[in-house]
């Protein structure tokens, strides 16, 4: 009999694996760690269904994907099974480079280098594991697969990982309004000149793609609270540095985070990437745990804010935020906590929320008209895929502890 | 124990009636006329699953003013139970009016009289049933009541009635990206000055239900083959009322729709109430069966086009139909089926189809933002609350049989 | 580019047609017509929402068979092309015999045949017209194809039908713990020696399956309610047909109804075909309502109830109901209208409910165990698939006008 | 304007927390805790959904209370402020005596305590610290307050813990057909001598209610892949404390979980609450990651298992296992991994597991009939609720390295 292993997954009903090779993928202990970083990083403070991990979102990419390829065969669309393996193996993976809490941390553990090209870094170790199995997913990854529309449907401005994250997201947090069609839109996909169109019937759910995606980023990913808690967790670990670096034995990390956090290790030598992959949610909520108690009272007061859900305030504006105020409350905290201005910086700062809706720039949505033309969805006439909305859309904040 | 039904609903999982002079209403045989009304039209030929009733809407539409009105005391807005069962009355009655096929037929039925003055005068008949207990829910409908927010909550931008019936339109239909999340919405609504008002935070969420609803214009309810069958139905009743004229004794409507299509009967005396509320969709059908073996070919080929989803074919598009172009499919059609140029302006004709999404001038959807003040949504700083957004929507189309 | 039709559908998200012959059958008149045929017959009076049509089922139900065909081949079971068309065909088929309020009037309509003979006659015309392109799939209906596991997917203990109606029905009525698990179901199925059997590890779907068909059978296909309507249906028709055999003038059922109701019609042959497909709901519907006015008190106090929903009482219970009791009712009702106690009769009325949950004797559930024995459930170890669920359970009703 | 908060859940939309002193509880910092325990513990290893928090449950237990008492108090059941303040506290500590891996670890960590006593000696500490705010909770929830229906919905056969853990956690696995109708059954709810009882129509959903159940016990609590897991979580700390006993210096299970696991302390005393509530999933899983490097082999070998998911074998029989056959395996792994027998017990041991459905013993179903009298649901003439099904069904399992 055929091998076939079923999944149960509230999003999608079940999920199916029915090859080998991507069960040894999916088995493989750098894959399974990802069951132990939260997809939503702090988000759950808000929502608190919002716990689901990075493997459930990669497999449920994955599942996406094959609905896309079987969508796009169905139209006469020439994908040979080696393509779809390749296409399947790339979602499965594009975003094995993921440390603990996935992008909330990204710039605080590996120093320049972002997940993208940890993944091609992860990949690459395992494709030698494996033979040579991984080669033409790597290619599609990096886009340097002669079939463009494969790249473009593991990662374009439409592909099946954003249409994943944004319904499964809303799915967990319960924030129905930002579900998406996204099997509508799976099924207005085809292929022009090799590269991945929209049928122009599905216009109004791509509308309403890019208006979900808008909401959810404002109500869920940047909501205020969500941001206060991401900001108190980069905080914390900017704080157990500058400790570190004063006095190195007054701070302790835990066995594995002491080594990325304190050692700044980040060029892309084999031992870094088994280090980064042992690494997960756990290391840096026990080292949390521990810090709580440090006598250090920035980082204790930081840590028991985000355990305790006791958050620091945020404020969102459309202004940039007048110096005079962030001076203002850092003396306050100063005077309260009975800590110096420089200390009280790490309680009360400032900065930007910015949501890159659609940039036309980067990876753009092209629809296939009737008359066989493509232009680009910027080009529609539809107010809501208005120049306005494509555009990034910054907000300034201030977060304080009060 | 105390009054209490309770109605299994897949849209809200179930709907409470706890008061019997409402329980009442819903008994009277005018209200469960509304069961043989299909809320949609005949959406159902291309989405099967939009079979829902009027009578299934206005229950929705009742829970949901349950809800709200639960809401705003629970802010601190008073409101006494007197008000509450008018303002549900009010809700439950609001389509009362409406005859077979909704919308569609509104205008061939009873002329001039557009389906909310045919509510009120149906309310008037039941007021005096029921010795005046509908007075303040007919004061609230037609906004004579001094607390507006009441008749804002049954008739505004934000109604509850929109907010069910694209709810539940989207859910029977299965078109999922429709969705609002109408119960966030009545969580922010608040009550400013006597008026309805949105809190500042539900922004995001009345963006959604702007877009979302845009989205069910032109992708269910003005749908090409939608707007197909509905115009073939006007036709059809249309072209049965020329034949009554030339002659009266070669056309039969049935018992009950004889005398509200051939009679012209119109003016808002009691016995026509009685008549109108005798009729529903099964008279349509009834008499459309019965014509698709009339001996005249426009009446027979417009009802079996119907009947048998062979649909006249109908292009939409953003330009005027050129005269041109339906003369010249007049002429084919006229030749084909040996027809006049005259009949043969059943079965290809145009017409404009228009969406009229926000209406600043009619009733506004007003936000009150923290600090206090109250602004209509069209100046918020919303690229998607843009004016072209606010401004009709016109597509124009051409309807042909071939 | 490939044929490809997709439809909306609220239960599974999309429904796809790739095949021309089936996309010629469902537009089929006689297909339509199943638009206006209430799969749910009178339930919608108990649950508003079970609305939906019996071609929608058949809808369902052929998207259930794609799954299955689809998860059957992955299993290694070979189903040609031609098989797979045939066993769709059959699914979308299996109900085409039905008339108005489906099971509610099977009787009344057609004596002394079945809808399955009826169904078959009609596959027999359409393959005549479609020459011979269905002539496959009448096998696998009528099991006379070999491969026995087809026919047992359209029509046996765990076939498609169904797992479609119960899934259906439960979602539009709202009753969620009806909720099957026919997505699991089908993945469990597997074929040996040539039937269907369904794996071991899927034990716990089954018996939750036939919970669930319980559960749905007592709570809303025989709810009291629902019951009392269907019945009060039968008893207007069998009055009707007594009016007419007394006085025939004094009774008019309509154009089409006339026809059936009145002539007895019921060979086999071809114009009878064309007759019956010309009925639906809203022929019965339509005579109800004409008749609510009739001089007759028994068939305007019948039609009254239904329409307006002041159905008849209706007491369920395990004891044949009392002759003393019916007697005593029908003097009542006899003395209330001023009516014989004959015509009390269509009045006051008694009879058994029935729920074959599970029978032996018929087609059985087969489990596939690990040890690669087949057995029936019956003879699974499990209390819930006890002898006592497998027997038929009866009820005894008295309805009754007061 | 009136304190008031809500909270986005996915499965009832939203939780709504109107009262300061419930949510100074919510926020107080043992409840927070409960965001960091997996409601499901190992369960996410077979279904990648079920990744909710205990915190998630509480909540939902909660919004059910809130639902529970809004239908009695309509049904005239009189239920004072203080009363309801009381059942939802209980409700939502329930659980709060829960350590890391909620069931999984129980008799692990802390012993001879169930966490029910435990949960009563948090609640006596957190009644102090909110000066007797929770002193009637108490009494409800240990049952000694007079309205015993209070305790009854707190726990009983057919409580709100049950109902939302069953509802939620079908929800997040996505076993859609464990799902409940707990909606129906809450309307279904009344108290009857101050006990708890079901109307008579409710007993569809009950006998569902107790069949969803069980299927969730051995289709997902007790899936062999899951026990699999959850035994070899009680082994890896079992083995801990056996290297620790032998050599103190040579294991570390981080600076909280050492207190505990390794110093056998239990005694209820104030100190020792408060390390309790220190501890969540994470110290677990930073203990295994820890010793998956062990020089101890079996322990090493049991922590890669469970982390990167490669687990032991479990079979599930209805016979006890056989003496030789595990004896057989244990010299199997001996020789495999160069260990003795002793160790071998470690990676090849047996056991039972056991669904006690519903027992009369214990608390009872009390349905009431529409004749005014109460019997237990046992004595129903139901099939499905026979005595086969109350009685614990027991099955035994080998668990085994290879």
């Amino acid at each position: 009999m055929a091998f076939r292993k079923i999944i149960n997954d509230p999003v999608y009903g079940f999920i199916t694996i029915n090859d080998p090779v991507i069960y040894r993928i999916i088995s493989h202990a750098w894959f399974q760690r990802l069951r132990r970083i939260n997809q939503m990083a702090m988000s759950y403070l808000v929502y608190p269904g919002a716990v689901h991990s990075r493997l459930h979102h990669a497999l449920g990419a994955y599942h996406l994907m094959h609905n896309a390829i079987y969508e796009l065969r169905n139209k006469g669309i020439e994908i040979t099974n080696e393509e779809e393996q390749a296409a399947k193996i790339a979602i499965l993976l594009h975003d094995i480079g993921h440390g603990p809490f996935s992008h909330a941390l990204e710039s605080m553990l590996v120093k320049d280098l972002e997940h993208e090209t940890l993944s091609v870094m992860i990949m690459n170790e395992l494709n030698q594991e494996m033979e040579g199995q991984l080669s033409m997913a790597i290619n599609v990854f990096k886009n340097t697969y002669p079939k463009k529309f494969l790249h473009q449907l593991v990662s374009g401005q439409l592909d099946v990982d954003r249409m994943d994250y944004l319904t499964r997201d809303s799915f967990f947090s319960g924030v129905i309004e930002g579900m998406i069609g996204y099997d509508r839109i799976i099924k207005m996909l085809t292929v022009h000149e090799g590269e991945l169109v929209v049928e122009e019937k599905g216009i109004y759910s791509i509308e309403e793609f890019l208006v979900s995606r808008r909401l959810m980023y404002w109500q869920v990913y940047q909501h205020k609270t969500v941001l206060s808690a991401e900001m108190t967790l980069i905080k914390i670990l900017e704080r157990a540095k500058w400790i570190y670096k004063k006095n190195p034995d007054s701070i302790d990390a835990g066995e594995r985070l002491n080594k990325l956090l304190f050692k700044d290790i980040a060029s892309p030598e084999r031992i870094h990437i088994e280090l980064f992959c042992e690494l997960d949610d756990s290391d840096i909520i026990n080292a949390i745990k521990s810090w709580k108690g440090h006598t250090d009272r920035v980082i204790s007061t930081l840590c028991k804010a985000l355990l305790n859900r006791k958050l620091l305030k945020l404020r969102l504006q459309s202004q940039p935020i007048q110096e005079s105020e962030i001076k203002t409350k850092r003396e306050n905290v100063s005077a309260q906590l009975d800590i110096s201005m420089d200390d009280a910086s790490y309680l009360v700062f400032n900065g930007e929320a910015e949501n890159n809706l659609y940039d036309p720039n980067n990876e753009s949505i092209n629809i296939l008209f009737k008359d066989g033309k493509v232009r680009d969805i910027s080009q529609v006439d539809s107010p809501l895929i208005h120049q306005n909305l494509s555009g990034p859309v910054k907000k300034f904040y201030i977060c304080f502890y009060q």
